[in-house]
Formats: C-alpha cells, sequence, structure tokens
C-alpha cells in the first residue's frame, strides 16, 4: 500500500497526465469525428460530449481519455517519444466509443457520463450505425498511418476488437443464467475481454509505436490487461459498497441491477451459507434497500469482499511483474504506473 | 443491347466465375470465421449459410460471391494474379456479410436467403456483435497481409464501411420522411453509398492488389460503383414488376413495402398527375392488391420505369468508359464485364 502523500502526488501526476494526453489527442480525435458524413457526425459529436443533442456546442470535452493517457505512456515508459504515438491513441479511443456505443445499445443502458446515451436520443439505428463507423475510422486512421509499426497495430487491435465483442457476448449471456449457473472463471474471463484487452492493446499499441520488440510490446499488453483486471475489481467492489473516493456509482447499484460482477460471483461460487443466501435474494426482484442491504451484507460474509480485495492487489502486482519485463528500470515508467494507481483508484 | 446468344454464353462465364471464385475464396472465408470465438462463430456460421441455428452443419454455401468475384475479376483485367488478391476478396465479402447482418437488424428483415435473419434466431445483441466482429476480422486479415497493397487496401475499406454507415443512415431517414420529401438525387446517392461503393471498393482492391497505379485503381472503383447503381436501378424495377428471368421478390413487394426506391422517387418527382397518385397510394396502407398494382401502374405512367431503364443502361455505358481507363484493351477485361451483365441480370 502507498501512504497517503504518495498517493496524493501520484494522483496529480495522473490528473496533469491526462490533462497533456488531452491536449495531445482531442484535436485529432475531434478531426477524426468531424470526417464523418453528417448525420453521423452528429451522433458521435453528441456522444463524445462535444455537441448538444440539437448540434450546439457543449464547450464540455470527451472521456478522461484513460486509454490514449496509456499509449502515450507505454510510448515514453520504453524509451519512444509520445506525439508520434498519438494517432494510435486517437484509434485506441475510437474504439473504445464505438464499444460504448453498441454496449449501451444492446444493455439498453439509458445514461452515460450523466447524459442520455446516443441510442436514446437518435435512436438504435443511429447508435448502431455510428458504431460500425467509428469502428471504420479507428482502422483508417492506422491504415493511412505510414509509421512502420502502423499495420502490427492494426491487427492488434482488430483482434481487441474481436475480443471485446466475444466478452460482450459472454456479459449477455451470463444475465440469462441463474445465480449458481456462472463459474468465477468465467466470470474472470469475461472481465479479461471486456475491461483488460483494450487497456493491454492501449498499452501494446504504445510500445509497438516506440519500436520496441514483439517481446516487450507483449509485456505491456499484459501490463495493461492485468491493471485492466484491477480496475474491473475495483470498479466492481465500488459497484455495491460505492466509492470511497469520490461520487459516482450509487451504492448497491450492481446489486439492485443483479449484476453478475466478479465480488458476486466469488461469493455465489464460495460454498458458504452466505453464497445460499445471496443466490435466493438474486433469484427474487431485489427492489427494497433492504434487501440490497443483505444482499451486500452475504457477499461481504461469503468472502467476496475480501476476495476482490486481494485479487485487484494481486492483479497489480502482476501487472507490475509484466511491466518489468519491457521496462527494467521501472523508474522510467512513473507515468504509467501513476495511471494504473489512479484506475484503480488507489489514488485521487 | 446484346443478343440472347451472348448473353446465356456471357451467363455461363460468370456462372462458372463465380464457382471458381468459391473454390478459391471460400477455404479462406470459412478458415477465418473459424477463427472467431465460439459464441460468435456460431452466429456467423449461421449467417453465411454454412450451419444450421444448431450447429449442424447445412451442407450448404455462402452468398453468391459476387464481391469476392469481381475483387478476383478485376486483379485479373489489369493483368494481375487473382490468387494474390483471395485474402482481398475475403476481407470484402467479411464486410458485406457484416453489413448485411447490421441492416437486417436496422430493418428489421426477417428474411434472408430463404432463411431467418441471424437477429431472430440469436437475437439482436448477438447479431450486432457477431457483424462487429466480423467488421474487425476483415481488417485483421489486411493488417497481417505482408503485400505491399495491404495497407492501402484496408485504408479503401474503412472508408468504404464510413461509405455504406452513410448509405444506410439516410436510407433510415427516408423511411421517416413523406413521399414527396425525398429528391431523386439524395435518392440516387444513397444507393451510390449502399450499393455502389462496396463493389467500387471490390474492383478497387482487386486493383491494388495487382499493383496497378492510383489512377487505375480509381477507375476501377468508378467502373464498380457504376455498375453497381446500375444493378440497383434493375433490382428496383425487380421490387416493383418482379425478376423476368428468375423468381426472387414476389411481384410488387417493395412498393407494398412503401420503399422510396429509385423508380419510385423518379414517378413521386416527376410533376405529373400520375406521381400525385402514387403519393397518395404511398401516405395510405396500401395493403391491397389492387393498390399495388395501381401504384406500380402510376410509377410508369409518371415515367419512372422508362427512366430506371435508361438510367440503367446509361450507367453501365458509365462503368465501361471507366473500366476503359483502366483496361484500355476491353478484351482483357472479359470477366468482369460477365460478372456486371450478370448482376445486371441482363444474362442469365
Amino acid at each position: 500500500m502507498i501512504s497517503t502523500d504518495t498517493a496524493t502526488t501520484e494522483g496529480h501526476q495522473a490528473l496533469a497526465l491526462l490533462e497533456h494526453t488531452r491536449s495531445l489527442v482531442d484535436p485529432q480525435l475531434r478531426a477524426a469525428v468531424e470526417s464523418l458524413p453528417g448525420s453521423i457526425r452528429r451522433v458521435a459529436m453528441y456522444h463524445f460530449g462535444w455537441e448538444h443533442a440539437d448540434g450546439t456546442p457543449t464547450g464540455g470535452q470527451a472521456g478522461k481519455a484513460i486509454r490514449p493517457g496509456l499509449v502515450l505512456a507505454a510510448a515514453r515508459a520504453v524509451g519512444g517519444d509520445a506525439e508520434q504515438a498519438v494517432r494510435a491513441a486517437v484509434a485506441v479511443e475510437l474504439v473504445h466509443n464505438f464499444s460504448l456505443l453498441h454496449d449501451d445499445v444492446i444493455d439498453e443502458d439509458r445514461t452515460r457520463r450523466h447524459r442520455p446515451t446516443a441510442w436514446t436520443v437518435f435512436g438504435v439505428p443511429a447508435a448502431v450505425i455510428a458504431g460500425d463507423a467509428m469502428l471504420a475510422l479507428a482502422h483508417r486512421l492506422l491504415a493511412e498511418d505510414i509509421r512502420p509499426a502502423s499495420a502490427r497495430a492494426s491487427a492488434r487491435l482488430a483482434n481487441c476488437v474481436i475480443e471485446l465483442c466475444a466478452g460482450q457476448q459472454a456479459d449477455c449471456s451470463f444475465e440469462e443464467r441463474g445465480p449458481d449457473e456462472v463459474s468465477l472463471d468465467e466470470c474472470l474471463a469475461m472481465a479479461t475481454a471486456k475491461t483488460g484487452a483494450l487497456l493491454g492493446c492501449a498499452c501494446a499499441l504504445g510500445a509497438l509505436y516506440a519500436g520496441v520488440d514483439e517481446r516487450a510490446v507483449g509485456a505491456m499488453d499484459g501490463f495493461g490487461r492485468e491493471a485492466g483486471l484491477a480496475f474491473q475489481l475495483i470498479d466492481d467492489l465500488i459497484g455495491i459498497w460505492g466509492d470511497p473516493v469520490q461520487t459516482g456509482k450509487p451504492v448497491g447499484a450492481d446489486l439492485a441491477a443483479h449484476k453478475k460482477s466478479l465480488p458476486v460471483v466469488a461469493a455465489l461460487t464460495s460454498l458458504t451459507p452466505a453464497a445460499a443466501e445471496l443466490a435466493a435474494l438474486y433469484r427474487g426482484s431485489m427492489r427494497t434497500p433492504g434487501e440490497v442491504d443483505r444482499a451486500a451484507d452475504a457477499v461481504d460474509r461469503a468472502g467476496g469482499r475480501d476476495w476482490a480485495q486481494v485479487s485487484a492487489a494481486d492483479r497489480m502486482a502482476r501487472a507490475i511483474h509484466h511491466l518489468s519485463r519491457a521496462v527494467p528500470d521501472l523508474g522510467a515508467a512513473g507515468d504509467l504506473l501513476a495511471l494504473a494507481e489512479f484506475v484503480t483508484r488507489r489514488t485521487h
């Protein structure tokens, strides 16, 4: 565990890094999105938070730029020039947002970044089409890039998209299954595909654009994947017990939605009396705050909370082990580590 | 117009060519689809017609392979080796099928190639996800290809996907508009994006893989686009008056569905008394065969039928003009011309 002082310093470092990332990436990202044909551009501009539904500017900015930040920090960590990797960062952010657009349609989520989701504003067809165009745009940017890494980056990005698709498909299938029909291994595989793959790809593309060998690129992918899994575990804990750092999801949100998150599945598969209690609650409607509280308590007593906390720490340790294979002197990877600490909410 | 004997010869030539295309393309296409993760592979295998919904083999084959046929014939027409362009043909066929999967979801079409569409069998989420994965797979195949043309091919394919998306978005917006609110220019632009772009891209990729210069690649794109528009015009005529050659759509199908196809929009915008009559029918339900017959008759009297036939011939002439810029001796482009004649149903 890092001390509070270090945590605050690293938190400031991460925020400064993300701001710098946005200043490098946003102009190219925005130019790319603005190159889309009219009706599609409008949906995309809304989704990124740059325009209101009526097309007027919001004055706001796109998301936190975690993934572009990872691309640039990974490039720098292996001795490359971050500015050379901006195009890869734009491609990764486009893929991230393609998947958000389609996931919101598929999961019927109505809110994203405190705004109505694109499909609720423009309809399902327009949201599906805008997502498709953004995925194609990401590949166009890499295909038009004359840097030697671009073809390998495009292949990695395409493989990552296929993995994201498999993760989303698994997530859908979990929804249809009973509370004792999803194994922890399946759940971890789903989280690796849905969250770890793109964070791994972001780090790998940064390394690729810095011109390092395939072994170091693979190690960077491993770093991002494991950090992504740590992030998912922490995010799942927040989905049950709320965010200790900043206000985000309401406490118990994932339980009320019957979400089979990692701590929940760890609890359900624990063969404890609390597991049976939790399964019974998951089979019911869980509409009252009392039931949600009892479910959270059952996850805790079944060991799901401890397991998730220990697993998150373990995944971060694995992440750093991977990183040390790509960057023998971890001092050079300060930005990357600050970002990883930031996304796993251990700094603020 | 070509004589019946020539037509039959060219028809045989086209069918033999498509069979040969399938023998070259299907093994690689199938291997690519089989490389997808399990749950996605199943939807894709069903969509291509290789498996039943329960995963048992159908013994059948994927579609007619028109687009892969164009890729290979275009490569040969400019002096290249068709076998070198097989990967590009596979990528084009994957993109075609990605767009079919998503269009069926968006248009809520329940039948394709005489079978229930994938979304009706596996659900909307699974069909959207399988389409996404197929688009990514197409780009992965090109990114992993070491041939020098692959990056330019990937950029062209991505641009084509964005154009397909714009065409599909325009098609959706037409559905929501009244019968006199769509101009013929808008309708032609939509058909160019939705049908012409991918046929143009197929021909361009064949030329790219044969190593010719950008001017010839652009001319090949122009050939495919114009032939695609001719195909759409003929297909729209068939959607109203039925197929004179082989049984396909039932007579009047597009009218009963209130489709704003090219001959219909040409008729609606003709400022004739028949145009007003047709607009009134389009504003109503058009549920009886009598009404559908009257609408078909109104399209004819308003000049929509003649316009579509003349335009199709004109587009084929423009297509051949483009082709002659890429292939000065049209004798070398016999396969390509046979395919173009075949898709515009002028041969059988």
